[in-house]
């Protein structure tokens, strides 16, 4: 089962071409300090680990999503608090659901529309948590 | 913006079906102990007043929706914290998404598909450390 | 180190006297229900095993002690989200020190001035999760 | 009551010199980037405030300490996972000690032995959290 805001299908032709643009600014402002998506060759680079470890691409957004099943709610809530204060100290944060034992998250990158390499930070931090 | 299951729509007829059954059932355990839907006057008595505080009727399921906006992050997720001890003290558990400020809260009973007098007392402790 | 309460050392002798006033009454409320310390055989049979995963005596009171050192801040207060939740759960709660990736875990139950089997429960739970 | 640890008497005059060591250091590393223990100057404008919301001086110690008491541990929990958040953030964390609805929270800068600004500022994020 997977979660999705209503309005998502209708933002899809919208955000690709966001996206398109997205790659395009993250060369030109490559030294500006911005939050910027990431390349292509770091896309190659990087997300094939990813995949490996259950992270999906989000149709219509660039985006990743996995899914999680804890013991109980107390384990599930238990990792929930470890990724919150890691997105806190990282300043970028989740979007995620949780019912019982079951937490789906999706990562993105607010200021460009896509993913950048915060997005892949927190990924392998969850992936690690998780498993404890 | 209204995060739902994708295959939520597929299911409203189904689950209406179930609910009338749990109101039939409701009836007929009464006495056995069992976590029953409310009946139609707890409903008439006990939802008003909800939705007066802005909890909505979910579409297609015997459910409360609310959407809850903080400062930040931290109070989002401190918000949360108390949330979940009073879930797991009442061994109870909501659906709930979040991103950054944001928290948006699904009430039901799993038990038998529909609003039991939990959701009730949960939504309104919520309501009560939302304002905190 | 250890963490103390200054006045412990003078609440000494009185608290020994307590435990042993608890020990007698423990026996005639056996069946009222109430939250009784725990009995000798049940000292005999249940203590050490806590004492072998390093849960320790505490001078002066009727109560279990422990030190956990995790990686970091991030592990230990995870770790301490799945205590509280477990705590609030049992309503049973511990008294505890947090410094970075450090906590010090004293049990005791308060209804009687010493340990009962709900401190017993409790401190089984907390060896669980912290090896997680 | 107050909790100790219980080396910290002999510690005392040890630490009286460490501080003052700091405070020469201090105005030697200004401009080095290093955390440092406050100035006379910056002291005699930023702790009255604290003192004055009921942050005391620990005697033996340049650290800040304060009792917090709640309605219940689901209050008091709440509270610290929002300055747990906060700390983690700020890469500085509290001594803090807890048991049910009661917070007592000891704040000092452990590079120097002292305290330092990031003090004064976790000191005002507490207090604005903890009457939430």
């Amino acid at each position: 089962m997977r979660y999705w805001p209503i309005a998502a299908q209708e933002a899809v032709l919208e955000e690709r071409q966001v996206m398109r643009l997205c790659l395009i600014q993250s060369r030109r402002h490559e030294e500006a300090g911005k939050i910027q998506v990431l390349t292509l060759e770091e896309r190659e680079q990087l997300l094939p680990m990813l995949h490996n470890s259950q992270w999906s691409e989000v149709v219509g957004r660039d985006a990743l999503y996995k899914e999680f099943v804890f013991k109980d709610f107390n384990q599930a809530f238990g990792f929930m608090s470890r990724v919150a204060l890691q997105a806190e100290k990282m300043d970028h944060h989740p979007e995620w659901f949780n019912v019982y034992n079951k937490v789906h998250i999706t990562l993105s990158t607010h200021e460009c529309g896509g993913l950048s390499k915060r997005d892949i930070t927190l990924a392998t931090f969850i992936d690690q948590v998780s498993v404890l």
